[in-house]
């Protein structure tokens, strides 16, 4: 295995809110050298649910995406709010969110989105055994839920307005994860 | 169909040499207003590449992630060059990055990382028949390839190395486009 680069330097170079560039100086092993930039981590976690019903159902939201300047279809997901853990963010997100709580919930995989430009993860999370419960959040309108069949995943990737390869990867988890348990416990 | 929000207004807040960070002062169908922040697009298409051998094995790489600050596994991609189609792009940034050309390129999905903060895309594309043949990029060492079974999926996702959303997204839809294709034909 290559040893890592040497972090010669790390600053930071633009600043929003949410946003906190940083440029970093790197000698990689071989003597190379690089200046990247990346978003510096906000240091919180974040939660994506993927619910699932007793008829094998996952619940999807509609939500507008400012980046795209669309509606999408996606997962419940958000931060790990400080004193939470994970299950305790996802629970509360997917009421938010979706309007349903959940009395049985699993962790799938940590995700990354672009590890080359932040250090952003994401914890899959499946929840099931759902009751109706809708909690407040910051959201700013309530969001339309659409249920579809984790065996139809197929005609949900044609669809346009399903994109985000965090879902995607979460569903396909999630149907993998699910075959194997029924496989297992039949 | 809930009616978009309005944008009012979109402002520069902060700039380095890759981010631009705006925000956007929104208002809801609702009558809700939010002001959220994005990464403007950067106006170039990204390809990611998931190359796949007449054994069914595909090519992962290993690649520094700054963003993480570790080696990573995942799978060959970069920005189209003005002038390339996305073809084009994927061909060469497998050339640069894993040392293989494509005489088969077939697009699967558009895919985005996190529309709710960028507006980013990235094409996935499966790329077969392969041949070695290295081209030059800007990367600051060779990228060590790894191949893996495709029918060996889950326990990549068990490697702690392996993380990316999309790669995992990639994996999956490909596996089952092959799976697809080739019962189609049998």
């Amino acid at each position: 295995m290559t040893a890592k680069p040497e972090i010669l330097k790390v600053t930071s170079t633009a600043r929003s809110r949410l946003f906190n560039v940083e440029e970093v100086e790197l000698r990689f092993s071989n003597g190379a050298e690089r200046t990247y930039e990346r978003l510096a981590n906000r240091g919180r976690g974040a939660v994506m649910i993927i619910p699932v019903t007793e008829n094998n159902e996952v619940l999807l939201i509609r939500e507008y995406a400012v980046g795209l300047e669309e509606y999408t279809l996606t997962l419940p997901k958000g931060l790990v709010d400080p004193g939470e853990d994970e299950h305790t963010a996802a629970d509360r997100e997917l009421k938010e969110e979706a309007g349903y709580g959940s009395r049985r919930l699993h962790t799938l995989k940590v995700m990354t989105s672009a590890p080359n430009y932040m250090g952003h993860k994401v914890t899959a999370i499946i929840a099931q055994e759902l009751y109706p419960c809708r909690l407040q959040g910051d959201e700013p309108e309530e969001m339309e839920v659409v249920r579809w069949p984790l065996d139809q995943l197929e005609s949900l990737l044609e669809d346009e307005d399903f994109t985000e390869a965090r879902a995607i990867a979460a569903l396909y988890m999630t149907r993998d994860f699910l075959s194997r348990k029924y496989t297992k416990s039949s």
